[in-house]
């Protein structure tokens, strides 16, 4: 039997169990499935797309496509920017965003249970009537799912003070490669049982498992919130701000450091005119019933380095973190631009961003930097003209891999928030250990012998 | 050879590699380090205990022991209370408690480093000069070691508010069973370069590694702090207690709740009056630049469900606070009195105190209840009267049982923060599908496919 017979009978086998709607082979759907907002070196198109609505779709693809020894590509939103949902060679995309249904909200509890597919927001705007949040906040949140989230142990504005995906996930269900459906965690804040499966999973790209529900943590929606922004002469200014705000052991639930590149491109999207007031600036919320006094501590502390600040929830401040946290960026990667995304101790922000302005100049690449600065995590932007070609390809690819050296360097890591995906896969061994990259493969091997699962991806 | 002459030539072998100071076959020593805190059902002596001072001891220790095949246990400061440190049959119990040097401390990036000996108070004392705290604080925090915290992932009364042992880890340094050293996590806040297996080690007692350095997340120790008591009719309305605070959305630092027969065990050893005022408590601690503000709320909330409450930061708050914090128990469990430790979601606590009572009416045990209720996290002490024998006995066991089901029907877990160890094993699969426990299995050979590390421990 060819392989093209046996692609076939795969598809008509997933369409008879899980539904012929349910199956697409539509080539605007193929292609629409076949990348996230990373950057694309290799597009492949899928087999065919599942749209699960239940959990039973997603085991019975996962049994099929073991069977025939095809991948797997898992898919939210497909909002990530590491490649992580791009489609592999051969595969099924597994869809997850009509599985998009809240399952419970306890608000005694403080705890959530949805399927993968509901958009972060979603959830966000259905438990603020309690008085709750889902922390993680990341700037795709109007359309990334919490699927996704999970998938890529997604950051945001808001973990500065909240933490990250995996602080506000308590258990999940996952189905593994061979279609069995396991729970891990719990239903509680604390527990202690047996090894923390539920932490390996998040994070895991869609490489060990299906994430058909999430039991999630809420947090108390602040009933009080100040925004302030602060404009400084550069960035080593601002960086200096940020320092000055922990050393006053204020903890902001947001606190975002741009600098001037990132303030043009606000000017140009929104009509502002940031770049013409200073170098650099610092947007800053603080939250909960020390709101002002800690934005009243804060304001000082700024003023006191020469900053311009603005009142405490001055409007455009209040406006400006809002855009912020909601700008999904401008728009897809490609070769001539890409967002990067590493983390550094704190206090090695300052000397790293200076690095970066000479990886820079030395290779002729433009650069704008914007950074969960509370977090130490930077995203660069670096791009060339397109005019520039193949050439401008290359310093702009000797840029990132000097960038990402220097990161490490510096102590940091490779990715602070948006996951290894393809995009990242081979500098994994710049910052893990043979050991520890073999363990790795050996986990993924425990939950997906055959390795159809997203393979190619989140591990080396 | 006879397995008498292979552990004496096994005792030379550590001896000469690691040094003869370093290992002890006193038998005062060896029964010093055969067990923890927790219920001793089957005591064991080990053929040596092993002082190990630097990473390469545990290097060694682990590759001596992996050649002949004996199990290692290693061990903190012996605190743990569900017998994750007791010796099993022929083992070497490893003792990390001479690596106790704080390696690093980083203002600025909020960050130490620090050897597993390391006593828990002592490097919060090194790090509040900086205004900077070790959020995880178990009641055995004055004698408890970070290594050990970290092996049960220890919660404590803080973690309400700044969250459990594995959120305070960034990064760990572990020898494998094989003497393979590996280094996990980063330096950095936030990082999602490959698997989670940091937290996979955090709570695994032990039986997947050694760690050898611990890389952790300080936090800011708060400027401000208020405590109040509020004295209740009964454990019912201190549960709506807490539940209102919940309601209000404010995020107390501690939240504990007290029954009478733990306040009357107060009493006894601080000669207070508590029990003669009501017939429960709530003791709460906020924090923050809103600490003031927020302990307002509270004692108005509780006020209006009847409460007596203290002023903020009465005397005698401040100190039932700490005695709390501080209390680590009242000596070692035994076949007659067994300390619990589970968790159900906040809104199921009433009625799972109720069914505490008539579990130990039915059963005739005592019982009183001391709960983290902020995190739902409940500590019922069960006892019988010695003189009641191997009857009595069997009444506690059949009480202990029936409270760890009704846990598991209220939606909880068979432990919030102690750790399964050996106390808890039997009930894990009660919690956990044979899936789980199968790749828990497989994750464990993966890490130490001889099984010498810990066996008979924290999984099934």
């Amino acid at each position: 039997m060819s392989l093209e017979t046996a692609d076939s009978i795969l598809i008509d086998e997933l369409s008879q169990q899980i539904g012929e709607g349910a199956v697409s082979t539509e080539p605007q759907v193929l292609l629409a499935h076949s990348h996230d907002f990373g950057k694309i070196v290799d597009l492949q198109q899928p087999l065919a797309v599942v749209f699960a609505e239940r959990v039973e779709d997603v085991q019975a693809t996962l049994r099929l496509a073991s069977a025939a020894g095809v991948a797997v590509v898992p898919r939210g939103a497909g909002t990530g920017v590491s490649g992580g949902a791009h489609a592999t060679a051969r595969c099924i995309v597994l869809s997850l965003e009509r599985m998009n249904r809240i399952l419970e909200i306890r608000p005694d509890d403080e705890v959530a249970v949805v399927q993968p597919g509901v958009v972060n927001a979603v959830l966000n705007n259905a438990v603020a009537k309690h008085g709750l949040m889902y922390a993680p906040d990341p700037a795709s949140y109007q359309q990334s799912t919490i699927g996704g989230n999970v998938a890529t142990n997604a950051g945001g504005l808001r973990c500065a003070k909240y933490g990250v995906t995996t602080d506000s996930v308590l258990g999940l269900d996952v189905v593994l490669a061979d279609g069995t459906l396991i729970s891990t965690g719990r239903n509680t804040f604390k527990g202690v049982a047996g090894y923390d499966l539920t932490s390996l999973l998040v994070g895991s790209e869609g490489t060990l498992g299906v994430v058909v529900s999430v039991t999630v943590r809420l947090r108390y929606l602040s009933a009080k919130t100040c925004s302030i922004a602060a404009v400084f002469t550069d960035v080593i200014q601002a960086a200096a701000g940020v320092m000055a705000i922990a050393r006053i052991r204020v903890q902001p639930a947001i606190l975002e450091l741009l600098d001037i590149g990132t303030m043009r491109v606000l000017d140009v999207a929104y009509g502002s005119d940031l770049a013409a007031r200073g170098g650099a600036m610092l947007l800053v919320r603080t939250d909960g019933h020390g709101a002002e006094i800690e934005a009243n501590i804060v304001r000082s502390a700024l003023e006191n380095l020469g900053a311009h600040v603005s009142e405490p929830d001055d409007e455009e401040a209040v406006r400006l973190i809002e855009m912020r946290r909601a700008s999904r960026g401008d728009g897809q990667d490609d070769k001539y631009r890409v967002g990067e995304d590493v983390a550094v101790p704190r206090s090695a922000m300052v000397e790293y961003m200076g690095t970066l302005d000479q990886i820079a100049a030395r290779n002729r690449v433009m650069v704008r930097i914007v950074a969960h600065a509370g977090d130490g995590n930077l995203h660069p932007t670096f791009w060339v003209d397109p005019e520039d070609g193949a050439a401008g390809v290359a310093r702009l690819d000797a840029a990132l891999e000097e960038s990402i050296r220097a990161a490490l360097e510096a102590g940091g890591t490779i990715t602070g928030e948006h996951g290894v995906g393809t995009a990242k896969r081979d500098w994994l061994a710049w910052e893990q250990s043979a050991e520890v990259l073999e363990i790795q493969r050996k986990i993924k091997a425990i939950f997906d012998p055959q390795g159809i699962l997203n393979p190619g991806k989140a591990i080396l």
